[in-house]
């Protein structure tokens, strides 16, 4: 008998044919002029399913690009549901001239295998599909040992604008105990982590109007209300001196993180001036007071001006008093917060926050997208940490993510805790040129992934049995 | 003999025949299609001097639109010198649709006369013509009581790009002991005043660079400086609760409003709810506490945000903490205040709120425009109230002006009290469609005209003999 590392690593060969293949598909979502390519690679992605013993595999149209479905039972009636979510569209390529070697022509230098959609999502795709033949070639077993239903949409990448619609109409098709998502990454190569949470997002325009005309500031200037002025105060008021969000009622339904939570960030080998210097090119980190970066990032609530814009500002000067000002904002959300719960409370602040001869007009952005977190003490996370673990051979700690797309709508849709399986790096460079993945991070995937059914159906793990 | 009221009366058709004759030339300057007319419009006045009586009568070259100037001594030696100062270039005359009559063909409606530069200037310069003449004739002099120096500029309504270099070039010849400016107007035809002020200016753009690009707020969101957040609490900080310039130092140098002049301006018959309603177009007064609108327009310093932008300002959402935000500022200036003293001011107050991981960049706008202020107790202003007293037959008030053009730089340039004297009205409709002079208050501007210079000469007036 063969364990799931010894299949893993005696079938490579399977893994990267298929990368070869699949990545050669450009399914550039964003690009109508791919729209033939999004649907071969749907079609490409249905066929490997069959091939690997998927008995049900449906290609889904939405009105966009086409999801593919694949559903293997378990032979065990009892077994947990599990949906498993991907997307096999990629981000577009541009600027193509940066690129070392051609996007769609998979190239491997050294453990590394550059393409578009490498990393993001396909080769992570693959990883399941790995997993799944040594899940079933270390355990004997016909059938995997939870019932498995893959939803892979087509549509990620352009800001899944059908996807909220298909979970609906497909909701008794998918029925899950357990979602989980294969589309994000850990915290380093060397420090595995499994994501725990990712914030939500609602936002809003503010306009102020105040003089029916930009005014001459030497006639009117200093005795009628600029809604400039009156914007940039409401502004300052967002925020306290703490750097805590000064909405009354903001906070009022935040969770609490977690204090088990906040020391496996504090585990994390986070080097605050290199990401300074890299990824947020910035001088300095700020924000609220008592908590770390991380947590600000990933698990506090925020509210942040996009945008504002008034009067005059072409070159020169031009001294008026302006007619109107504008500012966009949005809110980042964590567990407990819903963007319509925020609206009241936004339109409150900004009615105290009007001065007289200002009209202000709120421009609600939507319930928006809905935080998503898995709970700390859920069994399927745990589970998922022991796949984890028995993979990577050292402990696995938690991340979070701060924002979030489609993952929401899984859990909101399909009332179902959402756990999270994706070995990126964030160097894989996964919306820029020479996207890479790791291929001994995908053989993790795919050992943790072989693990991972078996762990969600043993006694202590399976929601559907308790 | 005749008086001087009697002469204006008696030869109004000399002053309706050169109104006629003078505001057919269009002189716009401010279109260089119009630059022919523009110069037309200088060699009639030089002719209307010079058939007046004027001795000296030169039309003066700048680099952009020409100036005329014309001198006609007074017989005595210790006379007073006075230069008047106007202009001679017109408006544009956009919308031309909503002319009733055409701007360029003079045409009187009752008391009215409706043309382009009817008011502003042309009409009031021609009440000086008339004026001397009836001064002459009332007087049974051969020259004027006073040395007349008029320089009569061409590019007031192009922003005076070329004025305070001619003022520099031409100081010897001018050398005045009093400036008459004749370009302002009246609070109301039955409220006659004489303007004692107007603010000077200047400014600056605030540029605050926080990320070196624009970063994903849902990633960085809540832990990096947002630099329109920075920007919003630092102009949130330019005014304090009471509406007063919070910038340390920025009233230090303020000459205080003397009792008499607001006393004078609360006699005023002003009108708030029609001044919001009307030209304000707005639905509160506010600004500085413990001063009247009127006051705040008029006689107070200001700081007025003019535009601000920064982040993404298009249709819909981008979650972005920007990269850079910026804000155009400008300061109007009363007696006492110079913007160069400003400067290090506004330098410090940004500093102090300038928050970490935010670089700021001030743009200082030059020294700007002085303002410009007569003194209350001016002997001068007592002449020219007495002569307009004596014309309108009714007590005259002060007035001011929130804003100023070239007559800063005649004060600054050539270093004498500037007097204001100028019979406009509200609602001339001096830079809009269907621009009118009414026909009597240019009758009452040349009988003023024509006591000033016996006013101005008599010993406790005339400041040359003091």
């Amino acid at each position: 008998m063969t364990t799931e590392r010894q299949y893993v690593e005696a079938h490579r060969d399977l893994l990267h044919a298929d990368l070869d293949g699949w990545l050669r598909i450009p399914s550039i979502s964003a690009d109508p002029a791919h729209a033939a390519d999004v649907r071969a690679s749907a079609e490409w992605l249905a066929a490997a399913f069959r091939r690997d013993g998927f008995p049900t595999v449906e290609v889904w149209e939405t009105p966009g690009a086409p999801a593919v479905f694949a559903e293997w039972p378990a032979a065990e009636p009892g077994a947990p549901v599990v949906v498993v979510y991907g997307h096999h569209d990629v981000q577009p390529v541009d600027p193509i001239e940066k690129w070392t070697t051609p996007p769609f022509e998979p190239t491997v230098r050294g453990e590394e295998l550059f393409a578009r959609g490498a990393a993001d999502d396909k080769g992570q795709l693959l990883f399941h599909l790995h997993g799944l033949r040594a899940h079933l070639a270390a355990t004997g077993r016909d059938t995997p040992a939870v019932t498995l239903r893959f939803l892979i949409e087509g549509e990620e990448e352009s800001g899944s604008p059908h996807f909220a619609d298909l979970l609906r109409a497909r909701r008794d098709r998918l029925a899950p105990d357990i979602v989980v998502v294969t589309d994000t990454g850990v915290f380093a190569r060397d420090f595995p982590t499994t994501t725990v949470g990712m914030r939500g997002l609602t936002g809003c325009q503010i306009d102020f109007h105040g003089p029916d005309v930009d005014l001459h500031s030497g006639s009117f200037g200093g005795a009628v209300p600029n809604p400039l002025t009156a914007l940039a105060r409401l502004l300052a008021a967002l925020h306290d001196e703490d750097g805590r969000v000064a909405i009354p009622g903001f906070y009022d339904r935040v969770a609490p993180l977690a204090d088990s939570e906040r020391t496996a960030y504090g585990n994390l080998p986070f080097d605050e001036a290199a990401w300074l210097a890299g990824p947020a090119h910035s001088r300095a980190a700020t924000g609220e007071a008592g908590y770390t970066t991380l947590e600000r990032i990933w698990a506090r609530p925020t509210a942040e001006v996009n945008g504002m814009w008034g009067g005059y500002t072409g070159p020169g000067h031009k001294t008026i008093v302006p007619a109107d000002a504008s500012a966009k904002l949005s809110f980042r959300l964590v567990s407990g917060q819903r963007g319509g719960d925020l609206r009241p409370l936004v339109e409150r602040w900004l009615a105290e926050h009007t001065p007289a001869g200002i009209t202000a007009t709120l421009h609600w952005g939507g319930d928006g997208v809905a935080p998503v977190t898995t709970p700390i003490d859920s069994p399927a996370l745990a589970a998922l940490v022991r796949s984890m673990e028995r993979s990577f051979g050292q402990p696995v700690g938690y991340s979070r993510e701060g924002g979030s797309g489609p993952e929401a709508d899984l859990a909101e849709v399909l009332d179902a805790p959402v756990i999270f399986l994706g070995v990126g790096l964030p160097d894989d460079a996964i919306h820029s040129p020479n996207e890479r993945v790791v291929l001994p991070m995908l053989e993790r995937g795919a050992e943790a992934a072989a693990y991972l059914w078996s762990e969600l159906a043993s006694p202590g793990a399976n929601p559907s049995a308790s």
